[in-house]
């Protein structure tokens, strides 16, 4: 119950301080400029409202590992607000490199403006995240800014490592595990794991217990990407196959996918002949099953949910915040811990 | 000849930091990335070379301003590198936006590796920009990188808010000055004016001086944006028509097009109609120039510069760098201060 407890308290807030951030643009001659903003975060336009923001997790971490650490939260939601900003820029430019039509069931924000405005909205995000950053001064010594300024940096460059990885694995065939895990420790882990690290670093955790905060995210990261990745084959939405949901139509290579492709066999013969046809994907799903990638797949999950909870003992959180960050570990990665 | 004599020093210096900054990039697997960001800035590729790296104009301003404000100009290098590459930042993502093919004569970024790898690219430049940014620590107290910060960040909205300005005029004809001034005032005067501000605060200018400073930069921006109006519709590349150089064949809305959009008279008119042919360039330069649009250019460019030496003065700039800083202005602005 720690986590609904604190997530209500949180939650508003979050809110409220990614308003105040993004308010930087609210001027009468940038109106459409700033309504791109406010649009991508779910704030206005059609379709507005919890749904179109997403869930926030990220922001929630850092304060979660703040207040876990022994700090005020109030002091870390700069830095909550700034990796979501950061999180949502990667979105904006994601969707036009990969030419996605919708996010979060509303069409993306290039497609609405265009891709030259998308890019620059983009853009925008990610001045003001690190603006966010900066507020940190409103709590914090310059000196302890400084050094959350060196941990999101670092992760804003993995963002971009990992995507060029993504965007680079298109073209090739010859991928290897090791490949996936470079890939998703830059586009997934590397943003979450500073959500963990800073939030200890701003609660006055020693170094020791912020490099296991760290190591925390860096694993829930993985886990979840790799949940992610079996959900996006076998999840609901991708065998009903309603939307261009599946990964297998995307031609995303997806861990269980890579599996696949390794073993060689009826999986990884149609895939190399082309692009699946959303009438193949139920049965191709069960194709990929049925060679063993699911379960690898959840087996590696499994490891890494393992790795993030001994990281997170490791740790040594305190009180409900304590809790509410393993509770938040058993949602995020479908199982209680 | 001070302008020489320190841009002798300063520029390999420059050049050597900023390697050092885009260094951080160069790791085997990481190879193809690195190799488009040294690609861009023009030091590997076909065409490397000086002509291929830009002239380095916003650096040699900060440390100019460093060092006419008393300060060690090594130790403003860091922002130095920040701010370079940041306006190179602007530039991947610029080439994208307009569907330019070339850049200092050579492919563009996107052109080369596409265009979701070229917006990746330049989300690299930006974070390595930050990072620069804050190895300004080596040289000088976390507060005063913290200011240094805030300028910067400001500028850096500032010009996506002159880049949304910029793309939003595209399909406008009832453009007026006013609106021209607000987007070069984001798009080339913001980072011109925090080079100069940020060069006097690291310098240790009081407050008021870095004002003078910043004012300074803004209407040397103001003032080179108008030159290079004129020069893109009556220099000589635009005039022979060689290449698409010319601002009319690419239907800028430019301060003399403005002028001559307002006055209706034959430019007018023919501008409306569409797109500017290759071979109508010459006499429509000529008809704007009748018109009177080339003289109220020049007049406005006059007047920004006016300002620009005014404000340089108030800043009260010492030294050898401080002569550099009126050389470096008339040079620019292609007139002796």
């Amino acid at each position: 119950m720690s986590l609904s407890t604190l997530s209500a308290t949180y939650l508003p807030a979050i809110e409220a301080e990614l308003q105040h951030q993004v308010n930087r643009l609210n001027e009468p001659i940038y109106a459409p400029f700033y309504e791109m903003l406010t649009y991508h975060m779910g704030w206005s336009g059609e379709g507005a409202g919890p749904e179109a923001s997403g869930k926030r997790i990220r922001p929630l971490l850092v304060l979660l590992a703040c207040a876990a650490s022994g700090g005020e939260w109030q002091g870390a939601m700069p830095a909550a607000a700034a990796i979501e900003l950061i999180h949502n820029f990667s979105l904006v430019h994601d969707d036009i490199q990969d030419n996605s039509d919708k996010r979060r069931g509303r069409p993306t924000v290039w497609k609405i403006w265009g891709m030259p405005i998308g890019i620059n909205a983009g853009d925008a995000l990610f001045v003001i995240a690190q603006q966010a950053l900066f507020d940190l001064h409103r709590h914090h010594p310059a000196e302890t800014v400084l050094q959350a300024a060196r941990v999101f940096h670092q992760a804003c460059l993995d963002l971009t490592k990992g995507q060029y990885l993504d965007l680079s694995y298109e073209n090739r065939t010859d991928l290897q595990e090791s490949d996936y895990w470079a890939m998703v420790a830059g586009k997934t882990a590397a943003l979450i794991s500073a959500c963990a690290q800073i939030g200890a670093l701003l609660g006055g955790s020693s170094p020791d217990l912020q490099e296991a905060y760290r190591d925390f995210g860096h694993y829930l990261g993985l886990a979840f990407q790799v949940q992610d990745d079996i959900l996006g084959i076998w999840g609901n939405e991708a065998l009903t196959g309603k939307s261009a949901a599946s990964d297998l139509l995307e031609g995303k290579k997806s861990l269980p996918v890579l599996y696949g492709l390794r073993r060689g066999g009826a999986f990884a013969k149609r895939w190399l002949e082309g692009p699946i046809r959303p009438d193949e994907v139920a049965a191709l799903a069960e194709e990929l099953a049925r060679e063993g990638a699911r379960l690898r797949a959840q087996e590696a999950a499994d490891q890494m949910t393992d790795l993030a909870l001994q990281s997170l003992r490791r740790a040594e959180p305190q009180g409900e915040a304590g809790e509410a960050l393993f509770e938040l570990t058993g949602k995020l990665l479908g199982r209680q811990s």
